[in-house]
């Protein structure tokens, strides 16, 4: 631990004021991007005009930009689209892709200057990914608002830029997917991965087969109006839609109205604790084929996307072990083990999908010996599933690192990268892209939003920047911003933390529990015991999944170790309201019941504090800690670090972590 | 003005805290309540049980409210429904009717022992009005959370207690709708007033003439499956739906794929300005009434209730005055006037409704001579119209005092009743009830729910008491926390003034401009020059109509005056606040451009808190201010009292006024 250096080096040490302001709030960070002072100012003259390919989709995505623009800045603008000039001249080359798809080219190249924008794509969806980073160049000075002069060339690292919403475990409505998809927009994500059927509920309207949903939902389905709602919005924004029905384990809500499907007699039960079950689709039956065959010949005309996702994954074989008529098909036609049999069924199930112009996507369990090619192989237990992927020539995506569900850090998810050290350049091409994943254990239609946003944002650079775009409180000076511009279109993460504590407390007692969560982190997945009937209520999930003040503290760390007195000053204010919290809570709980959550954690945070406070204080002095000191403090950081009170985790260990360096 | 009187005295003025403790939060307040000590606790072995009448809807209700319990104290209860013994037990002799009616009986009696709570109920409607209730008498002690014991005997004072919807100006989407319900039903309104035609949108699909929804809604318009599902929705908390079809005049949106109802020629358009427009349906030709003989046709099969608003306000006659054929027709059938041509066309639309089934509601403007018997008349131009139709005989609805529109304080429309004085007890029980109005002329899908709540509470409550609860102070203590049980539904008031301010704003500067408008309320009706066009997103639209500061000023400011020291100090606290706002705003507007229209405000409420600040000191000091003190606080009192700024009104006015009584 060095002294802290001398003040007026400290103040050089700030960043000017003047660089501050040329920076830039754009997220997904363009693969090129020079921004100049001065800028275009936007104000009610402002108009549009489209030149080249013109079409519906265009025209509504443009006037959906106007209209954000109009109430960011509170001046109607003209929704009429010129074909002139006008201060933003759209050019685009064709409509691209019927249907959204891998393929399509989402390049842009945007410019401005004082007198105009201009949007230059070859198609409109590479329009829309433009019309995003213009509107995320708006800022303002004391003459109105402008959009920042700059000049773009931008496209996506990866073709496939997505995220998985579970709607099965707890039922995702309507508003809160479009919502998402709205959100997706603004970062330029590209495919909702929709798990619609789970042991704990079958999602989708089915007229083939009316008892998959009657008798598995729950009553909570979506119908299939809404399914081509969603679609069609979806594709409005260039977002793909892959459906996800997965099989042949995690079925048991399937058998509720099928049993017939299973590989062990009925009756079934939707499910409703969460794991890994036996229930799983018999694959050696034709009844089975048959049925699968009418299902996907019904969900094909409502989803037109070329991907279909098998699902595939934790197939439980106790059914397939302990069933008779199985083992003995498995002798007869030499399937040596369960997994060659559900390699079985897959060749099966491709072959059903091929027949409907589907490509397959499964999780990573479904690559065995011999698996049909053709199929995408998604990554979920770690890198390998997708490096034995590619280097057997098949196309991969990866989502272990960015489980939402686990609650890391923006930080940890936006340093995590899409290709593994290793590979070759044509192993490297083969990988499509990530997905986040947003598993619904632990999420409702309350909370959902607020564990996809922000951080989902940052995974999204990760998917659609250069690979050099690393830089972490740079990302999270963006992601402020950009948290704040995907709740202007729908996402409501940013009121969630305020309105849970207010059901959950009122008047001073609300703002105090308020200010303690930002000092607080929900933990993972998993450790609560509830069910699918369980309410999710508690202090965790009024939590931020990744609080500001985290970074901050860390930042503030850094910077006071760095000689800024002003970070010192605010991280000590940091740590005197942490130490504070145990004392509140104890206050409050006589009448707030659910404040008792958060004791163990407050009497963690505050023995933390004061090991931070201490630390600082001998930072300022420039005097040395003893080594008894020491030894307390790092047992005091091993008692916090990756710790878990109760469902609540810590916030400020990497703070104190960097004051304690040597 | 007096000084204050001395401390000791003042700390025996405080209200007890046992006191405080014995007051319920209930809201609407029953007729008849006692609140004991003690209660019911309220933990996972809490179970339900129906005794008598049973059915779906009543399930439903049950259901929902146990799903809120668990919510509220995260932990889960069983859903289970039994007929036995349980900690809640329900007794509902019927179904009530079929569908949700004027008559239906609503009482209730409730009882909570520290054993038990029992709801006893004529109708399943009657029994979720207790349910209601029983989620108010929630509250929580170091032993957890559990339910005031209480006995409860309850019954509405009026029969119809309702909001209209204006979806007509500004769209409003099936979720805003659904969650207005939803907080309706927390302080049992029973009537969705909802206006679905306008110069400005006509909203429904209609299948006889599509022209109307696709030519006369820019798209926006609920589908028949929406309106089926809300209709469905609101029965199932016991809320009517009474559907409005203006006419013949506010009727611009029909003529644009229908000009031959008007009684000119076409081409019409939709209107985007704000008014009172010529376009008006020709009462004089048979081909009007063939038309609106099938579209009720068509309707009345989407609206079950009885009710049928048929509008019938601001008829502009220049259509009438000016036509040949119409002038022709009213000599010839000795039509004297257009008064009189409007119920010659009121009577021909009675006609068709009474052969539907449904009795007709009007606006007062329909209370002309000759009026068939059988209208309801809604008056909205003031007392007068209701006087005059319970004179004839006729039943009326007032709605005058509640418009939502007009921003008035809770407290104002809180005190209006609904009988006014001088009536029979006979014309008193032709008085049904009252609506308040939300008319969307200044509001969107975005802000609307923050001009509905929690003003609407305090309406509910005048709707529903007895005319001897108006007791302000409590309303308020009460509405601060029914407030946040309304958010819980769904309503999302409490998030609105946030989310709209991190739009304008980032960081620091949105902390500042949510204090800004904790001291400042957005204008009444109008003065804006916007059109249907124009968005809606400046500070005024983000300013909540009545912060609490209001009221809370004023309640401090009685208090100081009493001598409560406490009170003082956070008067001053108030005014100190108050007094700063000028420089920050200033300071804030060239980064944040809106901040503008707070300006002239800041500047008007530093002065008025310059005159509390000094007012308050004498009255500490306990010496009386010169005249010529006093002529200047006057001045600036003529300057804010009523006024308004920009966009914007001040806050705490009522409070200064208190000081300076002498």
């Amino acid at each position: 631990m060095r002294p802290l250096i001398p003040i007026a080096l400290a103040l050089l040490a700030l960043p000017g004021l003047a660089a501050q302001d040329a920076a830039h709030t754009v997220m997904p960070v363009p693969r090129s991007i020079t921004v100049a002072s001065g800028g275009l100012r936007l104000d009610s003259t402002f108009t549009v005009a489209i030149r080249g390919h013109r079409d519906a989709r265009l025209e509504r995505a443009v006037n959906r930009a106007i209209t954000r623009l109009e109430a960011r800045t509170a001046q109607p603008m003209s929704h009429v689209i010129g074909s002139d000039n006008a201060t933003l001249v759209l050019d685009v080359r064709s409509a691209g892709h019927a249907v959204p798809d891998l393929d399509e080219d989402e390049s842009y190249r945007l410019g401005v200057t004082p007198a105009r924008a201009t949007i230059e794509a070859a198609t409109v969806v590479g329009a829309m990914r433009g019309l995003e980073t213009l509107l995320q160049l708006q800022a303002a000075d004391k003459s109105g608002n402008y959009l920042q002069a700059a000049t773009i060339a931008d496209a996506p690292r990866f073709r496939w830029r997505g995220v998985l919403i579970d709607a099965s475990r707890h039922f995702m409505p309507v508003d809160v997917i479009k919502r998402t998809l709205d959100g997706m927009s603004v970062v330029k994500l590209n495919v909702l991965h929709w798990h619609l059927s789970e042991d704990q509920g079958f999602r989708v309207e089915s007229t083939a087969f009316p008892k998959l949903h009657e008798l598995g939902s729950d009553g909570s389905y979506y119908t299939q109006q809404q399914i081509r709602d969603v679609v069609a919005y979806a594709a409005d924004r260039g977002i793909r839609v892959v459906p996800e029905f997965d099989m042949p384990g995690h079925t048991t809500a399937w058998f509720v109205g099928h049993p017939e499907l299973a590989s062990a007699p009925g009756p079934y039960s939707i499910e409703r604790r969460w794991g890994v079950f036996r229930p799983t689709m018999d694959p050696t039956r034709e009844t089975t084929y048959a049925f699968l065959e009418r299902f996907i010949a019904e969900m094909v005309t409502l989803f037109p996307d070329r991907s279909w996702h098998i699902g595939g994954d934790e197939v439980e074989p106790t059914q397939w072990k302990t069933s008779p008529t199985i083992q003995q098909w498995m002798t007869q036609n030499n399937v040596a083990d369960v997994h060659a049999l559900q390699t079985h069924f897959n060749r099966r199930l491709f072959a059903i999908l091929e027949r409907h112009g589907k490509q397959p996507v499964g999780w990573d369990e479904i690559l065995q010996a011999d698996l049909p090619a053709g199929a995408v192989i998604q990554s979920w237990r770690g890198m390998n599933g997708l490096t034995e992927a590619v280097k057997q020539g098949r196309h991969a995506l990866l989502s272990a690192p960015w489980y939402l569900d686990h609650i890391k850090t923006s930080r940890e998810m936006y340093l995590a990268d899409v290709l593994p050290p290793g590979l070759t350049p044509a192993q490297q091409a083969l990988v499509l892209g990530g997905e986040a994943c947003m598993w619904a254990e632990y999420v409702t239609a309350e909370t959902v939003e607020s564990r996809l946003w922000p951080r989902l944002a940052a995974v999204a650079e990760r998917f659609w920047s250069p690979a050099e775009v690393r830089d972490v409180p740079d990302m999270y000076r963006r992601l402020v911003v950009v948290s704040r511009r995907i709740e202007e279109v729908g996402p409501r993460h940013e009121s969630h933390t305020p309105a849970m504590v207010r059901r959950i407390a009122g008047g001073q007692d609300a703002e105090r529990l308020e200010q303690f969560l930002a000092y607080a982190r929900p933990r993972g997945f998993g450790g609560r015991g509830t069910t699918q009937l369980s309410p999710l209520t508690r202090l965790a999930d009024a939590a931020w999944p990744d609080p500001w003040t985290d970074w901050r503290m860390r930042d503030r760390a850094e910077r006071a170790v760095a000689g800024d007195t002003a970070a010192a000053r605010l991280l000590r204010e940091d740590f005197t309201r942490m130490a504070g919290f145990r004392q509140i809570l104890l206050e409050m709980e006589p009448r707030v019941p659910l404040a008792r959550d958060g004791i163990l954690l407050a009497t963690a945070s505050g023995r933390l504090a004061g090991v931070g406070t201490e630390a600082l204080q001998y930072r300022i002095r420039g005097t040395l800690p003893t080594a008894a000191w020491r030894l307390r403090a790092d047992s005091v950081i091993a008692a916090t670090d990756g710790k878990t009170f109760g469902l609540l985790r810590p916030v400020g260990v990497e703070a104190v972590k960097v004051l304690l360096a040597r």
